[in-house]
């Protein structure tokens, strides 16, 4: 039965490929207002593939985007296993555009890659799970468990929507874990499983100087210029090593053990060749810690954009009435958004001159996540790794932040299986964005296999 | 004589006002390319003006945007003083244009402000001395000197092509003095002959990090951030009062001496006011220094601009792949730009993390300016302020920077005397800009003025 479930999605491939790329063609960007049309059109898209496969879909709207529910058919008096497959429709921005080899939205295929903004983050990752069920529903053959997809817009605007859905759906939506498909994994011959995530929080930093934009000869030495200012309050953030000089910033660290450190330096890593893949002339960050562990299970703070004054050609010689800065801080357990937001603000506020008027705009924040890798889930889940993709899976840290893996534990009381299928050269969040073809395949195949693992762990409720 | 040329430029007035809105309409902005037919129809609009009133005049291509020369009629046989009155006809960017109450490029008088961009700075102040100079001619008087009117296009961009100009006319602009009309007065009621200006140094600063934006969660941590390292790097150029440690920046600084603390402290200024006229929290510089010092006699370092990853709505987790900043230092005697430039370039060398890859590009530079006071023709220009303006006209030092004064000097061996119009609340640089109508009367008046003043203590060459 699972062989001809396999040959089905193989014989499909195509097919699959194609509806990507339709999929992809929507410019479904969550953060500007201007997409707004696209966003609902893209909910209606997905939802329409939902249906045609076989899945009982509602498209249900909320405070932002829409959130989809696609449902296999439930069996009438049979209690099974259920899970919760989910995903987001939403996609990053596309800026800077020239930076792109071929138009974000208009996909394009070159050897084993689909270029696109969200082909991996996180078009061709929930598609892959889709088409796996609809394998499953076109052969006949009969899922040991119940599924339910859940797929939102707004993963990449901090998901504000989704925690009031879970909670008003809880009853519905009630299940014994949740699947998502949304990182990576180290190299094609490496699948994961990851089992920790880092948290985040965004804020933005503005500093008010005159009302106006002032002439920096007639004026300047008088007053303090806000950008100078901001540089002065942001460069007090960080040491030059890369270590957080906020007091209290790593109080709630928990240390890593010696064998999460051994875990970590399992995984094939070469500085040299990572530093090439990235462009930069050094790798760079906190001491004490491999590069693997700086970007995966210790904090950071980054400078996501800096605004002030004239940024056009040639030069304009003035005092900037105001300077701003984008900033995330990226968190490892046990530390908590609010209270490292919190740690923040007071920094700043203390740090701040008194030249300047201080602004601190919150953004979106989520928890870091672990999963005990202990769980019987867990080793289900390495199961159907190893057999789709044919190799020795790994058990993962990674560094980005799905917020809503806490609120899935939280609302629904149930730990996450994070399965992701992006290369380390995915470029998610940045130009030329692709995903690889043969990990969609490997993906579907995945998506196919999973079910009855997970299944016979779980003792239905 | 003098009375009728004065009647007759009061009686044209309202001609006059209407002559300056034709001339501020032509958003003759050298910086930005988009509008170098502008600035060319400028050159040639100014010209007109120019045959109009009577001069012998030309438009003279250069490698950037037109010069403008016309000469008052010569009278054959007759050697008299010879004086050049320098304008420019282009102006500063108008960005943020959502700030401006009105178009920037479409005049509007309210009260005795005639607003838009380069009202002010500088197409109203050397209309003045042009209508004056028609109101001589148009009188049948006889003026006392032959006058050359020099108009460029560059000056907001650096007066680039200037210098080479000069040299290559230097017989026919072989002059006793130039007069410029660019800088400001403290008040309606103090005439002002600026007697010292600063020079500046412009240089973009970028840092290169990652080939592209990296999202900040998967790769975070594990190199250098540009957006950061830049504000490192700008952070180290000034400490937190104001004073520059860029190592020898203060090395060639000429002292004030009692004197001058002393004409500088007879200024009326009143910290409270000027820091609400700012729209500040509070005034700021270097200590020991007053506002005024810090504004016009002592050395400064500022941001202009600053641009790095992400600046739309929202946000978007990345790590940028480049950081930049326009920076612009003012000098004072002695500095020099060259050595000044080389100081900043060597500092930021030295300050540059390893892990992003610096770029200094050089723009433009002027040396600073200091006219002696004893000068005769300085006694002179007070008188002709003074009977102009009808006040008691005061000694200024200037912030701002216009290095062709230098180049005057040097190529033409000659003094600059500078009779500002401008108001402090004029905007010059800034939106909103405007110039004050009674200033333009007055400078009219100082146009006609000034020639028997400066004529009578010249002996023709």
């Amino acid at each position: 039965m699972m062989q001809q479930i396999l040959d089905h999605l193989a014989a499909g491939q195509s097919r699959s490929v194609e509806q990507l790329c339709d999929y992809v063609r929507i410019p479904s960007v969550s953060a500007q207002p201007a997409h707004k049309a696209d966003v609902a059109a893209c909910a209606d898209w997905i939802a329409g593939l939902c249906r045609q496969i076989g899945l009982e879909t509602g498209v249900h709207p909320t405070d932002g985007n829409p959130i989809v529910l696609a449902r296999t058919p439930r069996r009438r008096g049979l209690r099974r296993p259920h899970f919760l497959v989910y995903g987001h429709y939403d996609v990053q921005p596309a800026e800077p555009f020239e930076l792109w080899e071929s138009p974000p939205f208009e996909p394009r295929i070159a050897g084993h890659s689909l270029f696109g903004r969200g082909a991996s983050d996180n078009k061709g990752q929930h598609l892959a799970h889709l088409k796996a069920v609809e394998a499953w529903l076109q052969t006949g053959s009969e899922l040991p468990c119940d599924l339910t997809f859940l797929i939102e817009g707004e993963e990449e605007v901090g998901s504000g929507n989704l925690a009031p859905f879970l909670s008003q759906k809880r009853r519905e939506l009630h299940c014994d874990a949740v699947v998502i498909s949304d990182t990576g994994m180290p190299s094609r011959d490496l699948p994961a499983l990851t089992c920790s995530l880092r948290g985040v929080v965004a804020l933005e930093v503005r500093l008010h100087g005159p009302s106006r934009d002032l002439h920096s000869g007639i004026f300047g030495g008088s007053l303090e210029n806000p950008a100078m200012a901001l540089c002065q309050l942001l460069a007090s953030l960080r040491d030059k090593h890369g270590r957080i000089t906020v007091p209290g910033f790593y109080d709630e660290v928990r240390p890593l053990s010696r064998q999460d450190r051994r875990e970590l330096a399992r995984l094939p890593f070469n500085e040299r060749r990572y530093a090439r893949f990235l462009g930069v002339p050094d790798l760079f960050g906190e001491r004490g810690y491999t590069a693997w562990e700086r970007r995966s299970a210790r904090p950071t703070l980054e400078i996501n954009g800096l605004t002030s004054g004239y940024q056009g050609e040639g030069s304009k010689t003035i005092v900037p009435a105001w300077a701003s800065a984008k900033l995330t801080l990226r968190l490892v357990p046990d530390q908590r958004p609010e209270r490292m937001a919190r740690l923040m603000r007071q920094h700043l506020k203390r740090a701040c001159p008194t030249g300047v008027r201080l602004e601190v705009e919150p953004g979106h924040g989520g928890a870091p996540y672990l999963l005990d890798p202990a769980n019987p889930l867990a080793d289900a889940a390495l199961r159907a790794l190893k057999q789709a993709f044919r190799r020795d899976p790994v058990l993962l840290r990674e560094g980005g932040s799905i917020p809503i893996v806490n609120d899935f534990k939280r609302v629904l009381g149930v730990e996450t299986l994070m399965l992701g299928l992006a290369l380390p050269d995915d470029n998610p969040h940045s130009p030329n964005e692709k995903f690889d073809l043969r990990n969609f395949a490997d993906g579907m195949r995945l998506g196919a296999l999973l079910w009855p693992e997970l299944a016979a762990v779980v003792r239905p409720a």
